[in-house]
Formats: structure tokens, C-alpha cells, sequence
């Protein structure tokens, strides 16, 4: 038996998100069929990701691992699930690893990109990787400003989705920046861990400061406030990607 | 009643094609019914476009021309026209035109362009944009000699799909070249007009001439039999892009 880490891309377009859900096309039930089928198995071959993404939310760079009894060399192993798996979901790297890596628990940190498009007339072949702005242009050093009083570690709770069962909610962002690539406004987030739809909920409020609903500094006091409700609305999913999951060397 | 032009762009993906099909979900139809809907009008509000794309083919310039008794100002018919439409489908641009201007039997000409997928993993974002290469890297500069026997006038029998009604096959091809960007190639075409599937047929023979099946002085060869079986394969409809519609000013 061999642990092996998986670097995977998905466009989540057409999934129901990352984990399994009954009567639901997701992406670790794609995973483990191909899997379980490549193992000639009767039980489902389990995969363990990082963490999971929500319907519609991209992954550039989503981590799992999984235990196998095939003796394939990995490059060739990436190349035998790719040929199996749908166009959406792909394989970009298998790693062995020591049989103590854990995708989840042994995560050190994660960075995600949200994107916005601002052109007035939204590009059709963006519409499922971006959230369309109808033209709406932020001022982005107003959103860099905001974002100041976010970096750092804080008790998150003003952006974490109610229904959450997690208990201590303190997270460090270690950076937030933006950037236009074009008419595009990408938006860079990296912490050591991420609160139930956090990254959509910062995406939301930094928004409404960029389009002058709401003032930098206000920032300051939603986070003292330890309170959903006085942040801003949760960005939509199509816009978001997690692009690196980090571990220790 | 005032002629509209209008300028439109198309994510080819989920439609059959840009023309109206019995029981398939088309460009053409879709518009129609929008416009339909807008007039209130009890028989259908035609329109005509340059020419028609084929299922899966996308368009990022296709041009169109209706008549309309609406008096709506462009701009907002443009905004009209969009939020009641699909989101495959935009109008970027409306402009009045005098009425004997006529999409299809006004164009001087036309710009395709093809893009292939070099990555050794196909990016999964981009299966419904590009064709896939499956890591085969071509040698432009052996596409680029061959392109020469391409461009200028000549009867283009050899890259017409053979199903198809027109009797002169004598066009002119003004450019053809390729560039690289990042791991996609991209060929771009200009010309007076194009035969069916004949940016397809150009694209699969330069692409056997850039993986060195078949060699650039070939070209000569197959534009002078006039014979579709000399040629290579019709290049996968993804990667194709209608770009520019030229008419005379």
C-alpha cells in the first residue's frame, strides 16, 4: 500500500461541488469511480481532498490523497485516470508521500482568486468563471485599504456562513491583494484556513467598498463585531477559484 | 422600418449551430424569438447573419442584419436585446445601416480563428475552446511555408467539404499565420470568402504539416488537384472562431 498526493484542476460548473452528495454529479464521486474501477475493487477506493469547494467554484490546484495497491509509476498513473475521468475534472500531478500526509488535516495554508468581469457587456465565454459586474468598475485602492484591517489573525465570524458546526473561528490571513488583469479584477487571498464561505463573504463586502457603498475603515468594526450580519453579501460562486493548496516541505 | 446591423458574440458550445434546425436549440433562433417577443409581432422577426457556424463553433464577430419598427435608440437596444437573451449569446454593437445593406451579400470579407491546446494536460477550462493536442507540439515555421501556397486566388475544391451546393470554388485567402500564445497556437485567416468547412480543412492539413506527416510543398500539390481527398482532416469545430466580418465602407 502507497499513499499517494494528487494536485488536481476541475471547472465546477456542471458539479454539484466537491463532495459526494446523493443523486448529485460531483467531483470526488467522479474521482473514486474511476478509481475504484482502475483497483478492480469492491469497495469504493476513498479519496480525502483538502478541503471541499462549493457548486460552481473552480479549483486550479485542489490537493488529495488516497491509498493504493497499484504498483503504476505516477506520471503514468496521472495518465490512466486523465484518460478515464470527464473533460472537467484533471489530474496535474501524483506525489508519493510518507503514510502520515493528510490532504486535510496536514494543510498549512491555502490561496484562492475571485474574479470579476467589468466589462458593460459580459463576454459569453466568460460567464461560468467569472461574476459579471454589468459594468461596474471598484475603485481598488479603496478595496487594498479595506483589506488592511483584514490581514492578519482575527476571529473571523463576521464572514462565516451561519450554518457552520466549527467552534473556534480565529484564522490568519496572511495576504489580500487585487489586481486587473484587463477588465478583470482578480482578488488574491492567502491564510493558514478558510471559515465556511469566507472568501466569497470578504469577496462580497470588499466589493461594496470598491463601488463606494461602504467606507475602508467600516472593515475594522465588522470584524470587531464577530457578527454575520453586518458584512456584505456572499459573492457569487462562478467567480471563485482555489488555485494552491500549501503543506510543509 | 429602419435596417439595425448588429455585431454579436457566441459561445458555440450548447447550440447546433447558428441556423434554424427543426427540434435544436440555434443561435438564430434564439435571437428571433427575442425579437419576436420585443415587436409583439405574430410572425417572426427575421434575421440574417454573414453566414452560419456549425455546431460547437463560436463567434467573437459574427454580423447580423433585421428590420425593425422599433424606434428604440441603439445602444438601448443593444441592453434590451441582452437581458432577454441567453447568456451564450451577446449583441456587442448595433448601428443603422441604409436599408440595401445586407449581411451576407454585403461582405467583403471574412477572419477565422482556430485555436489548438498544447498542454501535455488539457487545461479543463479550456475543452470547449480549444482543440486538444494531447501534448503534440507543432513546428510553425513548416505551417507558416505551407500557409504560402495557400494565400492568393485560387479554386479551393481541395479544402471544400464535399456536401455542399456552391459551384465556384475560386476564392481569395488575403493572410493565414500562426502565433504562439502561451501553450495555445493560434492560426488566423483572412479572406474574401470561405467555402463549407474550409477553415477546418486548412487548419487539419497545416496542423499534419506542423507534425511533420506530410511535408509544407505538398500544399502545392493538394490546391492543384482540386480534390477534398487529398487534403487532411477536418480540424475538431471547438477551436474554431469566427473573428471579423469586413464589408465595404
Amino acid at each position: 500500500m502507497r499513499r499517494l498526493k494528487a494536485t488536481i484542476s476541475y471547472d465546477g460548473t456542471n458539479f454539484a461541488g466537491y463532495q459526494v452528495q446523493p443523486n448529485q454529479r460531483t467531483v470526488q464521486e467522479e474521482i473514486e469511480k474511476v478509481l475504484t474501477r482502475m483497483h478492480k475493487s469492491k469497495e469504493t477506493i476513498h479519496v480525502t481532498a483538502s478541503g471541499r469547494t462549493d457548486a460552481r467554484v473552480h479549483a486550479l490546484g485542489q490537493v488529495l490523497h488516497f491509498d493504493t495497491t497499484l504498483t503504476i509509476p505516477v506520471d503514468r498513473y496521472v495518465t490512466a485516470l486523465n484518460v478515464q475521468l470527464p473533460h472537467d475534472i484533471r489530474f496535474l500531478k501524483i506525489e508519493e508521500v510518507a503514510e502520515d500526509f493528510h490532504a486535510r488535516y496536514s494543510v498549512h495554508g491555502k490561496q484562492y482568486r475571485y474574479i470579476w468581469s467589468c466589462e458593460k457587456i459580459l463576454n459569453p465565454f466568460r460567464r461560468y468563471y467569472t461574476t459579471a459586474t454589468n459594468g461596474h468598475k471598484p475603485d481598488i485602492a479603496r478595496m487594498k485599504e479595506a483589506a488592511q484591517y483584514i490581514i492578519g489573525t482575527h476571529d473571523f465570524s463576521c464572514f462565516c456562513a451561519a450554518n457552520t458546526g466549527v467552534k473556534d473561528k480565529v484564522r490568519t490571513v496572511e495576504a489580500l491583494d487585487f489586481e486587473w488583469h484587463g477588465e478583470e479584477l482578480h482578488m488574491i487571498i492567502r491564510g493558514n484556513g478558510f471559515l465556511y464561505n469566507m472568501v466569497r463573504i470578504i469577496a462580497g463586502t470588499l466589493w461594496e467598498v470598491g463601488i463606494s457603498k461602504r467606507e475602508p475603515a467600516e472593515i475594522e468594526q465588522i470584524v470587531a463585531s464577530m457578527n454575520r450580519k453586518t458584512a456584505g453579501k456572499t459573492a457569487a460562486p462562478q467567480g471563485l477559484y482555489l488555485e494552491k493548496v500549501h503543506y510543509p516541505n
